[in-house]
C-alpha cells in the first residue's frame, strides 16, 4: 500500500520524542505502527508524494520509538483518550495494534523539566528521576537514550522535541556561546535553561539529528548551534507549520501578486486540550504568539495590522478551530475582504510532519549534512534561518533539494 | 505618485474595448484616468510591482479609450449608477475627471451583436448599426476602429473584449480553419458566430492584439487564432481570474504540498448586477462553470468532487460573495475543513487586471511576438493553450517572462 | 439519571417506524434505548426540559420499536456504518446495548413501495412482500402492525414516517376526499399514491396517532386527514425542522423587530448519504425545497429573495453544512449582513425530536385528541395547518399547551 | 413617506446629546432630518412598525438636536469624514440637508469630561468650558440646556449619553444615596464620579428624561436613579444592543428550546474608529465586556464557557465585524457548532435604537411613568432591573407595553 516499501530500508532508526504520550506523539507512533502494517494510507506525508520518489527514505516499519515524558500513561490508553476527545484513533485500529503500541510504551522514561513554568509543571504526575543538579539531568538523558539504542539495536538515532510550549527564556551571555553555556550547567544555573535547552544540548552532545517542533525559544539559542556544529548534526525548527499559519503562508502570496495592499489580518485561534491550557497561560502564549506573527511583513514587504489571538476553549479538545479577517484594498483604495476558517485536529495535521522531518534529518545525517536544513523551512512557522515564510517558495526550496540528492544519487 | 511617471511613454496607446459602457468598463476607463492624473495610487496594477520595474510600458497617461456597446450612455452617469450600488468611484473622483470622461464618452459607438442570445439582447437599448450582413458588420467594425485611430493619431491600438458571458458556441467544422470561417462569414452563417467572434476576428484582420477577457468560447476558436498567426499578432483568454477562483488556484497547491487529500471544494458564488443577471440563465451560466471547473483536478492531480454554483442576487450588485468549502483529508484517513468567504467588488478587482493585459499584449506587439501569451496565464481562470492552474507555477511563468524581457534589453 | 423516571409509566408503548434502518431511525433506536438504560442524557429531548416537569410522558425504557423497511440489515450493522461515517453512536455503546438492538431488530420487517420514484427504489435490496395490489399492500401492513402490536402486548401504538423524500405527487381529484381516494385504492391506482400516503392511511383506519417527519406531501393530503378525523386520531406533520431552517426561524424576527430590512437570504445546504443522494435528485429536491421555502416571507411580512440550494457531498455522508447569506438593509438604506454556517449531523439533530413527537401523539391519544396538533409547529419545516413560522411564536405555542394540559390536570 | 405623519405631533421635541459630534450622533441627526424631509424611508425604527402604530409617538420633523462634545467640528464635515469612512451619510445626502445641519450645529456647546480617563481625555480637542468645580461644572450644563431649551421653544426635551466608553467607576458609599452623592459634589471629590455620573445627575435634576446608550457604569449608580425618583423622571440604561449581542439574544433561546447544551461561546468583534480606539485601551473594554458576558447564562439557565473579544481594526473604521462560534452537544452527546458572521455599521445600526428610545422615554414622561423603563429591555445589552436577556421575551415585553398604552388611551 505504502511506497515506503519500494526502497529497501536502510536499517534501524529510533526516533526518541521529548513529550512522548503527548498528543502528537501519541498520534504519531500509533499512525506510523498503521501505515507500517498497511492499515492505513501514507496521507499526509510529503516523502510519499510523487516529488520525493527515488530517495532512500527510512522505511516506516522499521523505525522504533523511545521517549521522555513527564506523565504516566501508556500508548494505548493515551490513544482511548485521544479517540474520546476528538474521533481519531479508531478503537479498532488501536486494538489491532495493542501489541506494537505495549512494546512502544515500554521505551518511555521519565523525563526531567528543569525550570519548565508552572503551567507545564502542573502537568507532571510522574515524578522526574532523581537529578541533583542540570549535568546529573543531561548525564540521565543521555544514558537513556544510549541504552535503548543498544537494547534495540538501532543504526540510528533521531531526537524531536514535542514537550508543551515554554514561556520565554531570557537571553543571557550564557547563551551566546557553547563555552558560556556549558559553564552555566556546571555553575548548576537553573534559571539559564528550560527543558528544551537541555533536550537539544543532549541531542548535539550524542551527535543525534534534531527536530525541534515547538515554539519554545531555549532550543536552539547559538550556544546550542554551535553544539550540533561541534558534533556534526543536523538540526531544524522551529514549531510545526499546521493550521492557520499554514494556509496565511499560502495565501499572502495572492494578495502580493495581485497587488492588492492588505491593511488589516486578524487571526483567532481557539483550541482546548493541554496544548490550549498551556497557551491560555499568557507567558507561554507569548512565545508561540511571537513565531506566527513576522510571517505576513516577510511575505508582503510592508508593515500591516496584524493580530493572532490564541484562547483556550476546553470542548474543542485538539480539534483546532481559526477564523482570519483579512481586510485589503484593490484599486481606486476600494476595500474588500477574505475570511477564511480552518478547522483540522492538530495532531492529526502535525503527526505527518514529524515523520517526515525524522526521513529528512536522517537523510541529512547519513548524506554528512551538517547544522540547520533551511530546505526543510516550508514545514516550521519560524524557520530558523530562513527568512523566507512563502510557502510556495519554501516549497520550491525542498523540491530543489529534492533534486539535488537525486542527481547526486544518479552520479 | 505613480511609477508610470518613470519611463517615457512609448508613444499613443489607443485601447478599444467591446463593451464600453459596462461596470468593469467604466471602472477601469475612470480608474485609467484617475491614476493617470495622480488622483488615485496604481493599486491592483502588477505591471506597477517591484518585479515589473525596468520594462517599457505604455504610460497610463496616453491611453486613449473607445469602444462599442449595445446601451446607451456616457460614462459620467454610469460611474454614478455604479457608485449608488456598490459605493466604487466616488462622486468627488468623477466630478474632477468629468473632462477626460466626456472625451472618452465620445468614442463610443454602437456595436454590433450577431447571434447574442436572448439574455444579452435584452439588454440592448442602443439600435445596433444598420448591418444587413455578417461580413457588413466585420466591416463597421474596421472602419469605427480606424477612425478613430486616425483621428485620435494613435501610435497602436489593442482591442479588449469585455462584453457579457454569451451561450456556449456549438463547434462545428466553420471553426476548425480560417478558410472554413470565412467561408461561413461570406454565407452570412449566422448560428456559426457569436458576437465575440465577431470581434475577436476584427481584431485578428487589423492585426491588433486582443485580450479576451470573458468566458465566451466563441472568440478564440481554431479559426480565429489562425487568423491572428496570419497577421503576426499576439492574443490572450480567457476569463480574468478576479475572485473565487484566485483563492482557489492559491489556496489549492497547499493540500497538494502536505498530501492532505481533498475529498469535495464546494464554490458558491452569489451576485447581483448585468454580470449576475445574464449568468442566472443557465445557457449563459454553463460557458461560465466550465472555465471554473478543470482547475482542481488539474493542480491536485487526481480527480474530486467539485461544484461551482452561480446565483443571481439583485441587492447585492458588483460585490460579489463567495462561500466555498473544502473537505479534505488527513493522517489516518481523518477529515478535516476548510472555507473561506471572499467579498469583493468585481469590477474593482478586474479592471486593474485589464489595464496590466492591455500593457503586456502591447509591450508583446512592440516585441514581435504573436499568437497565445502564455506567460499571462496567471490572469486567466482559463488560459488558453496552458495547462497549468497553479496560480505560484503561473507567477513564476510571468516572473521568468518580465526577466527574460529585462535581459533582452539589456544586451 | 433521565427525568423520564419520575412518572410512572402509562404501559407499553410501540413506535412503528416507516424507513426502519435508516440513519435517523436507527440513531433513535439506540438513543432511545441508550438513555432508557441509563447510559446516556436525554440531551436534545424538548420533553425532558423543566417546562415539560409533570405529564405523563410515556417512559422511554417501556418504548418497543418495530416497523417497515426496504433494504436488509439489522441496527448492530447499520450503527456500525453509521459510526464509521459520522463518528456518532460509538462502538463501545452500540455493544452495550447489542442485545436490545437484535431483538428490535427482529421486528423490522420487509416494506411495501407502490410508486415511491426511481431514485428510491434503486435503494431497495428487501424484496417488497408479495403484494399484487394496493389493497394487498395496505391490509398486509396493518397486519404487521397488529402481529407485532399483538407479540408485544404492547398498550398502545404511534407511527411515525421516517423514509426518503419522495417526488412531488400530483394532486388530483383522488385526494380531496376519503370516498375518492379509497376508490382510487379499490381501482388499484397506483398514480394515485406514493408510499406515504398508503402508511398515512394504513395509521388512520388502525387509529393510531402518526408523525410524519419528511417533507414528501402525499401523506397528509385532505383525503387522510378525513380518514383520520373518522378514526378520532391525532397527527402532524411534515418535515423534521433540525438544522437551517431552524436557525432561519430563530434569526428572521430579530430582522422584523428591529425593522431591518431583508433584501435576500441565499441558503445552501451540503449533504451526503442516502439523504443527500436522493435530494440531489431534481424531482424529489424540489418537494424538499418547497417545504423550506415559504417561512421567510410569512414571518418577514413582505416577500424577499431567497433561494434554498441542497447539493449533494458524498464526504460529508450525514454532517450536513449549511452557510446562509443574508443581506439586508437599516437606517438610511444602508447594507450589511449576516452570515451563518451550520454544522451538524442530521440524525443525531433529528432523533430526539422524533422521540419527543411520538410522546406528544402518545399524550394527545390519550388526551382524546383529535386530527392536527398544532402546538408541534416548533418540529416541523412545514407544520400542516399553522401559518406561523416564527419558532419563538411556536414556542409559545407549544408552551401554552403543556400549561394547559399541566392545569387540566390539576383539576 | 414616513408614518410619523400620522399622528399629530405632540409639540416640539428637544433632544440634548452627550457626545454631539461623534459618528452615532452624527447619523443620528442627519438620519433624523432626512426621514423628517422625506429624503428617506424611516428604515431600522421599532416606533415605525405596525406594532406601533396608534401611539402619540413624537414627530420626526419637530425634533431639536443641541448636545455637549468635547471635539470641535460641525455636522456637515463630521458627516463627511464619516462618508470617507464608512460608505454611509451620502455626500448628496448631506448636501441636500446642509441648512438644517448648520443650524444644528449651532446648538453643540463644549462639554465637560471630569475624571474621563486618558484615552477619552486625549480625544478632546475643544477646551471644556472654564469650570473650578464639580458642581460649577453641573450648574454649567443646567444652564446649556435651559437657555436652548428657551431659545426654541421646546416643550419638552430629552436627554441621551452617546459618549465613549468610561473606564469602570470604583463604587463607594458615595454612590449609594443621592445624599452621599451630593455630599462628594459639594466636596468636589473628582474621583467619585465619571462625565457621565454628572450628565445624569443634571438630567434628574433638570427633570428630564434619561437615555444611557453607552456602556459606562457611572451614570445610573443607585444616588443618580434616586435623584430620577424624586423629580418623578423615567431613565433606562445601559449599552445599545445592536450587532453581535443582539444575535446572540436571539439565537440563544433556539438551543434552549432543543435542549442542545451549549458548551463554548466564543464571540470575537474587531472595529475601528473612535469606539474601537477607546476600547483598546483595556480599563475601557472591560466596562464593555461586562455588559456583553451575563447573556448567555442568564437565557440557556447554566454556566458555560464564554468569551468577549473586541480588538482594534483601523482599517474597518465603524464597520465592526463579528464572528461567533459556538459549540454544543446534542443527542447522545455528539458535539456540532454554529458560526456567525456579522458584518454591519454601528452607528447605522445604533442611530434609529436611539431614536426610538427618545420616543419611548418621552412618551412615558408625558405619561407620567417614573424610574426605569423595563419595557424598553430589548433595545440594551444591560436592561438596568431587568433580568430577562432573551431578545424575544424582551420583544414581548415592549408589545405588551404598547398594547397598555393603546388600551390605556382608547379608554
Amino acid at each position: 500500500m505504502s511506497k515506503t516499501k519500494q526502497n529497501p530500508s536502510p536499517g534501524r532508526l529510533g526516533v526518541w520524542l521529548f513529550g512522548a504520550y503527548g498528543g502528537l506523539a501519541t498520534t504519531l507512533v500509533v499512525g506510523t505502527r498503521a501505515i507500517a502494517r498497511g492499515l492505513a494510507e501514507p496521507r499526509g506525508l510529503a516523502t510519499e508524494l510523487p516529488i520525493a520518489v527515488g530517495i532512500p527514505w527510512q522505511g516506516l516499519a522499521d523505525i522504533v520509538f523511545g521517549g521522555h515524558e513527564i506523565r504516566t500513561g501508556d500508548y494505548v490508553s493515551a490513544a482511548a483518550e485521544i479517540h474520546a476527545k476528538t474521533g481519531t484513533l479508531a478503537p479498532s485500529l488501536v486494538h489491532a495494534l495493542r501489541k506494537d503500541l505495549a512494546a512502544a510504551s515500554k521505551n518511555v522514561v521519565a523525563g526531567v523539566m528543569p525550570n519548565a513554568g508552572r503551567t507545564i509543571e502542573s502537568l507532571a504526575d510522574r515524578k522526574p528521576k532523581a537529578a541533583t543538579s542540570l549535568r546529573a539531568q543531561v548525564e540521565q538523558i543521555q544514558r537513556d537514550i544510549r541504552a535503548w539504542q543498544r537494547q534495540h539495536r538501532l543504526d540510528r538515532v533521531v531526537c524531536v522535541n514535542l514537550t508543551s510550549t515554554e514561556p520565554q527564556l531570557k537571553m543571557t551571555a550564557a547563551h551566546r556561546s557553547l563555552a558560556a553555556f556549558e559553564k552555566a550547567l556546571d555553575k548548576n544555573d537553573v534559571r539559564a535553561v528550560r527543558p528544551s535547552a537541555i533536550y537539544a544540548y543532549v541531542a548535539a552532545t550524542l551527535g543525534l539529528p534534531f527536530v525541534h517542533f515547538t515554539p519554545s525559544d531555549s532550543a536552539l539559542v547559538p550556544a546550542i548551534q554551535e553544539a550540533f556544529a561541534k558534533s556534526n548534526t543536523p538540526w531544524m525548527g522551529r514549531d510545526g507549520k499546521t493550521g492557520e499559519t499554514l494556509v496565511k503562508s499560502a495565501l499572502a502570496p495572492m494578495f502580493k501578486y495581485r497587488n492588492l495592499r492588505v491593511l488589516s489580518w486578524q487571526g483567532y485561534n481557539i483550541l482546548g486540550d493541554r496544548d490550549g491550557r498551556v497557551l491560555a497561560n499568557a507567558a507561554n502564549k507569548k512565545t508561540k504568539v511571537a513565531t506566527k506573527d513576522a510571517l505576513l511583513p516577510s511575505i508582503l514587504g510592508y508593515p500591516l495590522h496584524t493580530h493572532v489571538g490564541i484562547d483556550y476553549v476546553p470542548s474543542l479538545h485538539d480539534l483546532k478551530t481559526a477564523w482570519d479577517f483579512v481586510h485589503f484594498e484593490g484599486f481606486l483604495g476600494f476595500k474588500m475582504s477574505l475570511q477564511f476558517i480552518w478547522q483540522g485536529c492538530d495532531a492529526i495535521l502535525a503527526a505527518p510532519l514529524v515523520l517526515d522531518l525524522v526521513r529528512f534529518a536522517d537523510l541529512a545525517k547519513r548524506r554528512g549534512e551538517v547544522g540547520s536544513m533551511p530546505h526543510l523551512a516550508c514545514f516550521f512557522k519560524q524557520p530558523i534561518g530562513v527568512a523566507e515564510h512563502d510557502l510556495h517558495h519554501q516549497w520550491q526550496m525542498l523540491v530543489g533539494y529534492l533534486e539535488r540528492v537525486r542527481s547526486e544519487r544518479a552520479r
